[in-house]
């Protein structure tokens, strides 16, 4: 299918689904969730689909240049699929086949999912014996990334113990909370947005309610909304006449309104704490839900643990601000529902300057959980979709990287930022809680780097959490500490 | 005038010309250049036509909300403006003015102008006398930024002593130019690409001499070619095919390849040295160019002092690449000539992780010029164009900064960055040579934490040198060094 909403009907069909599009953006989020795997034209390893489709742990071929997308089909040479057409995709290796080939889970998947018994698995006693054994062995935590309960469920399972990120703004794009999210954008005035944010707060409560439930006992940190506010808007005339008519406000304004959300560079533009700055209600509203959600755990007699993480702060007062507001809003909560629940307030260290400022953020900060895609970004100046497929290969053939540092953690850049970082925090506060929720964390190098830089723990997609158990015990081995 | 063409043919046709747009962009540079003024609907102090409206010595009014720019006509309210009327802009309060309004050079350009005599001029004499008193104490060195002859030489009697920067994408802008830059992105060889290029040396040679003749026994620092080629293709369907027509290509594949070029965050792309890695045979033009043209005035009996720079180095790598087909190239023409010419070979410190490697890249560079612009953007994950006008705003009225970083240096942040920079550096090169050509090298309170660095000099737009002059003087009577 080349669309989300064809891989979404397709699915409700009955189908199985590969959503071929030239590169996923969050609004093909639906579809992604709908199909079986995903294949682009275009990307690499850190892009869009190649990071949320190894978040849903779905097979995904991001960057096949050999297929040239056309309307409702693809060309490989000659060869020519349409939309319905049969094609298998394998993850690992990139290939993309002709026709339905079968699939299945892996011995160590289908016994987690309880379709096979351990006893019957040889596969899966090997796996639980080797991580038992780095179990022991290591020092350094391993959460995951997570976003739904049942990725949550899942990582536990594959032995996280906690959740290092959940990524609230994939929650804002289902079909009904799509809508209340734009009526919250394009708002006139406060008691507008404010009431549009009462609507997505009950979504948000069930949202983190099913995570923070799964994670019972353990902490879960909640990133709050990180992308620009014009992802979440149409972009073409035709979606805004509809969005006018349903809000009742006029396609124009609509227009003047994406235009002028509009960015040049959108990954260094309007987004993270700066929208809390500037649009408190929307990051009340989440904190609201996450402590009425919280809280109503508690009285279940459940043992809820969630840390709020303040993402993008490079200045000082913006972490200043924003927690001042968590703390606000969570006492509020937790006074009006008669509990107490144990919470963290921290921030995501993914800029430069908060890494040269760490000492100032950890006066203030409980946790620190280090970013390492944007700070890769940020500290070599590379928009991770646009250098990747574009010049990172030629500058490996040319030895002047061995590896892109989206895969293994740049040790002597970004990683000398992340000790900074560590350091100065460690300096001005000694509790403070440090880990990274980049992809890095899943990669054994980068997971030795962590360990030997003093973390207290690495967070990953759920797929990669027994990697990351493994890579820290033989860090630990190396360089014990 | 609304359009670039609109105002070059105004000014061909004698008139004086103010040139209104919601932002400028490269491709306005002929109109800019043909206009006593630019006023625009959006950006900030540091946005396109700001920086660019400085360099040029032009007032200059950005982001000036209050106008609705429509077709050929701008409204305030229920004053329409059309294209032809006139108005009069005030740079240094930001007023646009209906009507014509008078206008004169100050006491100090009418001198260093020739068109009047310092005895009759009392400010000019204030002035000359103050900044012979500055240039007495000062220790720290000021240049320029300038991309032309006629900058360089107001520069020069404004005090400065060498050029800091010279750009040289403005140069393909021209109308001969362009077209055949167009043909060396558009090549489908490297055959074709060289033979656009050698066009293009021609016209690169003529800028070149231009410039190291009148800085005569001065130095000056060239930085080859910084932005992304996309920059420089027509992005409208009907200009794509007009360049196909006049190049014998299809326009599908120009679109295509304007396609394939474009970027989600350009800032953050394919540009500065990491063309020069990919596509060498642009940067080798230039650096023939560079020396063409500074042999031949060597023959007629001038010092030209040309300083290659390197941009946007990251990796120590793209360094090494860069710099040694530059070396080969300059001593190829040297040869070839049978002149001798004194030059350097450096690199433009704008990206936090050469900040963290400036030990290993001072190994190899003989200078450094930090380029605090883009080192602002990234070290904030800012990008200046998206947020001058949207958040900084509110920053600066809930305190959380006093000051855009982008009008005065950040010290704790960026400022720390261009210290540890500057200190491994000479660490590891004590002969090192260290300045800053963002525009921060004009603003009083950034030269003064430039010389407290030990900065070897700033260089700023020319008619700032008389502040960098004076502010350098008080840095020095404040913290001798």
């Amino acid at each position: 299918m080349f669309t989300a909403d064809h891989a979404v009907e397709s699915a409700e069909a009955g189908e199985r689904v590969i959503l071929v599009r030239h590169e996923t953006s969050p609004e093909d989020i639906a579809g992604m969730h709908a199909a079986q795997g995903i294949l682009t034209a275009f990307g690499g390893k850190t892009s869009h689909a190649a990071v949320v489709g190894r978040q849903m742990g779905k097979p995904c071929v991001v960057g096949c240049g050999a297929i040239e997308i056309g309307d409702a089909q693809f060309a490989v040479g000659d060869t020519v699929v349409k939309e319905g057409d049969y094609v298998s995709i394998d993850g690992a290796t990139g290939e993309v086949m002709l026709g339905d080939v079968e699939t299945g889970d892996s011995e160590i998947i289908a016994v987690l999912k309880g379709d096979l018994s351990a006893d019957d698995a040889e596969v899966y006693q090997q796996f639980a014996n080797i991580m038992a054994w780095a179990d022991d062995i290591r020092t350094m935590g391993v959460r995951t990334n997570a976003d739904t309960p049942e990725d949550s469920e899942l990582a536990v399972k594959l032995g996280a113990a906690g959740i290092g990120l959940t990524r609230t703004e994939h929650m804002f794009f289902g079909d009904d909370r799509i809508i209340n999210f734009q009526r919250m954008i394009i708002s006139d005035n406060d008691e507008e947005m404010q009431k549009a944010a009462d609507v997505l707060e009950e979504y948000q409560k069930e949202d983190f309610y099913g995570i923070l439930k799964a994670m019972d006992g353990m902490p879960v940190i909640i990133r709050l909304l990180d992308p620009p506010l014009h992802e979440f808007l149409p972009h073409d005339a035709e979606d805004q006449a509809e969005l006018a008519n349903m809000t009742g406000k006029s396609a124009e304004d609509i227009a003047d309104l994406v235009e002028g959300l509009g960015e040049s560079n959108p990954m260094l533009g309007h987004r993270g704490c700066r929208l809390g700055v500037t649009f408190p209600i929307i990051y009340k509203m989440q904190i609201k839900a996450i402590f009425e959600a919280a809280c109503q755990l508690k009285k279940e007699g459940l043992n809820p643990i969630p840390e709020v993480m303040i993402p993008l702060v490079s200045l000082e007062g913006e972490y200043t601000i924003c927690e001042g507001y968590t703390k606000e809003v969570a006492e509020q909560v937790m006074a009006a529902q008669g509990v107490e629940v144990d919470y963290m307030i921290g921030t995501m260290i993914e800029l430069p300057r908060a890494c040269l400022v760490a000492d100032k953020i950890a006066e203030m900060a409980e946790f620190f959980s280090f970013g390492t895609n944007d700070l890769t970004q940020t500290a070599f100046g590379f928009s991770r979709d646009d250098v990747e497929g574009k010049f990172i290969p030629a500058y490996i053939s040319q030895g002047i990287i061995q590896v892109s540092p989206f895969e293994s953690i740049d040790q002597n850049g970004v990683g000398r930022l992340l000790e900074m970082g560590t350091n100065l925090g460690r300096e001005a506060n000694p509790e403070l809680e440090v880990g990274i929720c980049g992809e890095h964390g899943g990669e054994p190098k980068s997971v030795e780097f962590c360990h030997n830089a003093g973390l207290d723990y690495v967070s990953c997609s759920p797929l990669r959490v027994p990697i990351a158990r493994l890579a820290a015990a033989q860090a630990e081995i190396k360089n014990p500490r």
